[in-house]
């Protein structure tokens, strides 16, 4: 039943493969290949099931920002970690600087480049990437996760709009450290090299309760989850959060790699990746092939049949 | 165990009563005793649980948007509704005009007073108050439900900000129709004298996938309800919906008038009263009603219980 | 050398006769002769200059805010104008309410539409319309000036912008009065019919120290004028007024008539006219004229040889 | 006459000593002895006044943004300067970020920190520095005029606000430069070390036509001064420059230094000082001995005696 909806999804989606546009502002971005297609679901009970390139690698880029966000709390904890970040949608673009200035410099949420630039500031330890990758590690269930050197590199030497959105909150006094340092550990976060099957592992920890179901080992706390998975839903693609939610219905985060991750409550993980961006920043085919699975295995939060 | 919970809910949330004010842009709504707090549940099975002033009555307010955005779908059909209304979270307050001009005039969501008004405008029908109320009183299932006149005349008479928006709206072309005309239904809607356990009983409703229980009759059909309920969840306490999702994960609506409904999916519905409001419009203590209640008993979308 | 700097003006910018647009949000205007164009002079010791259509009437618009603003403070006095309006220009179109949101309703100048409307809930007296028309007529040295009853109508029935303006001032605790009212003042005071001889004479007296210098008469006091006459620098001609200034250098006031009135410090008045419009709502041929002129004239207040 | 004037003027200024407060986002500019006070003229005729502290240096800061738009006006040309930077007032704040998401990433005016960084980058030579050094020291003729260093580096230090400008209008494209040694002259410039003498003899010379009367050497097109002129009417104090307009009515520069620069058209230039500043960050002092010269001497642009 799942195999055959995931082979469906991906015929469904292939329809809309050459609507939108590759992400262009990172020039390594650009590289990839915009025809890659591919989807996996991980269950709460171990199976797995993939069609497409599903092992294709590309950059998780905000899909990153759940991982940082859980590795602040976890470190700085829940106060300091909303000192920096409201928990708010915006309907505003995802690089917008306009909430900055009408609020004081505190971010709406941790889901916008602004916010996760703010939660990635609190991350407290020596050695933050490295505490990063571990995470990711455990969460995705594979050691050999890396970030994309290639990708990292071209964001730091582009990422314009990001250093504006720094400098904006250290001035107002919202960031202490060095702008740059921090940056950097963004851009090394935003380029954390995945596929489908690592996002959809880690979106089934964060669905079975944040606990691995193949170690019994929980991984991160439930009132961390609590509180990402409520983000997930508001603000997970970026302004187009509220359409996604009616349309959807999974707590889910995309990013502009082409990726979307989703947690179903108790059940499955789901990773779907597709480069061509709608004009919110949201991958076409990725939306249209976890609409799909939605609709057809009834996993609307608001499903009259679960 | 539902009861206890009810009863103790009440108690938690009596030592805010006295935080916030009562609305007071609204003469009428300002003559309501603000110590008043009440709560009623309804289950899908058909029980009945209520604490304190759970007979007083109380205008809806913004609750009542969840009702007319059903009446609009209903007869005008969802295209037409969302060529006039959006479906995203806004981060500003519920009656901020900044977005109308920046978006077109085109409102981001049936939630906030503009997105509500150009809803209004939608509905077809020679008699849009008669279907409001016919509607409202099946789903609450009392036949004596109506306007309170008072509060409606007052409305009208001081409801300048909402003159505002829908003018603004009809200068852009969204709204076609006589501003006066369309304002005089949407002031007669946000004046639907209700109770909570008319809240609790549109809720459970709801949640019960639109069939009234207890005579098997279907009042709303599921693609509609996926929609609100998802609006509910993101947009349903205005520029406070996001902190909400996280504490207490319930859909729900609030209104200025104190009132908040919830929809517990396949479960119940809740409906909650107290009139003095935070700075964002919410009601103080419904929210520490619903917030005490949602962690009880385990209703959170989220909770690693249910 | 006056007469034949106008003669060359309305050639040279007769070559842009059919750039731009007419207004057409009020329908009455769309009925105007667009390639009408017409230029007049008066100057401080009495002589009259013109050409083109010079006696082609056409609704003074935005320019009889220069005289409401007059009367406002004649009648009303400095401080009760000043508490409903600011003087600061504003960067943003002439009917945007974005300003007016986040500056707490106080419209930030009287030359856009908010705070024209607010300037003219001031006026004091039994009788606006006639004091304003009275006023008109001696400033225009025209006792036949009348309001456009056809133009006024036509506003009133579709100006749902300014209806908006008006109805966010007054939910601000702005405007005190009654809304119909003080817009039927407005859209009659827009709709003064005018020539530009009228202008012309207008404008001289202006800058002859608010005398009228046939009669010796005192007809605005000089605290007065200096406020009017520094408006029309820096808020003349909306968010095209800091390109005006560099480019032409008068203090000048346009209306979505086509019309434009400068006043030339001590030498003399300026009408202009021609009905299409820039897409910031200022004429397009009476702009070129202006900048002609004061070229070939050395009217510059920054000119270096006068 | 204007000896007593200004002794006059210093009086009536000392009443608002010790209102507002010295610019505390630069630290270093917090160390000045916030009692100074101080105010020189110079006339075309090449006369000199002064009184209080008129030798006290102090920073110019953004009044020196006259002399850099000169700078890069002579050496990249109007077209260029004119591709990167508006010349309309805007109504917000000189720090504001707003409108640069709003338009696009252009700053409407070379007076405010964005347009002026944007200014700075668009100046053409090998040693822009060098350049903008012999320029200010022609123009305030004084040989010895320096950057303060250690403002210089405070600035740099802590300039994240302009930081934030700059990148947001890299991202957009604006800025083609490295912004950091963009933002390395801008700071300099900032840091131009003057007293009121300085100012008013550059001023003197922008009122003279561009021309130093005691050489006869042409320092400044008429065709520059035009613009920049024009822009310190209608932009020269920041989102308070509609009401310096109406009560002072001179081309004026304010820094938040303290400092202001004004131009009287054919007549002199006027230096005045002292650091205090109001909310919009014009110099409480200096605000009030302009106004006062202005009223006494009759130097208003619509005084009924010129």
């Amino acid at each position: 039943m799942i195999q055959k909806v995931l082979d469906e999804a991906l015929e469904y989606a292939k329809v809309h493969l050459k609507e939108g546009h590759v992400a262009d502002y990172i020039p390594e971005l650009a590289k990839v290949d915009p025809d890659k297609i591919g989807v996996s679901i991980v269950t709460t009970d171990g199976k797995h099931y993939c069609a497409g390139d599903w092992d294709q690698t590309f950059t998780a880029q905000s899909i990153a920002k759940t991982i940082s966000f859980i590795l602040a709390m976890q470190t700085a904890g829940a106060k300091k970690v909303f000192d920096h970040v409201g928990v708010e949608p915006t309907g505003d673009p995802f690089n917008s600087i306009l909430k900055l200035e009408l609020k004081d410099g505190k971010p709406l949420n941790p889901m916008i480049n602004a916010g996760a630039i703010a939660v990635v500031s609190c991350i407290e330890g020596d050695d933050p990437i490295g505490q990063f990758l571990a995470l990711a590690r455990r969460l995705c269930r594979r050691d050999t996760i890396e970030i994309d050197q290639a990708v990292y590199r071209s964001e730091k030497a582009t990422g314009m709009r990001n250093r504006a959105l720094a400098y904006f909150m250290q001035s107002e006094g919202l960031i202490e450290q060095n702008v740059e340092e921090v940056l950097d550990i963004y851009f090394q976060i935003c380029s954390l090299s995945v596929t489908t099957q690592d996002l959809a592992t880690c979106g089934m920890i964060l669905a079975n309760d944040g606990v691995d179901p193949f170690t019994g080992e929980r991984l991160v706390d439930n009132s961390i989850l609590r509180v990402i998975k409520s983000l997930m839903v508001t603000c997970g693609l970026y302004d187009g959060s509220g359409e996604f939610a009616v349309r959807v219905g999974l707590p889910t985060k995309s990013g502009v790699g082409g990726g979307m991750m989703s947690a179903v409550e108790g059940k499955m993980g789901i990773g779907v990746f597709s480069p061509r961006l709608d004009e919110k920043g949201n991958s076409v085919c990725s939306y249209h092939m976890l609409e799909y699975i939605s609709n057809h295995l009834k996993l609307h939060y608001f499903s009259s049949h679960n």
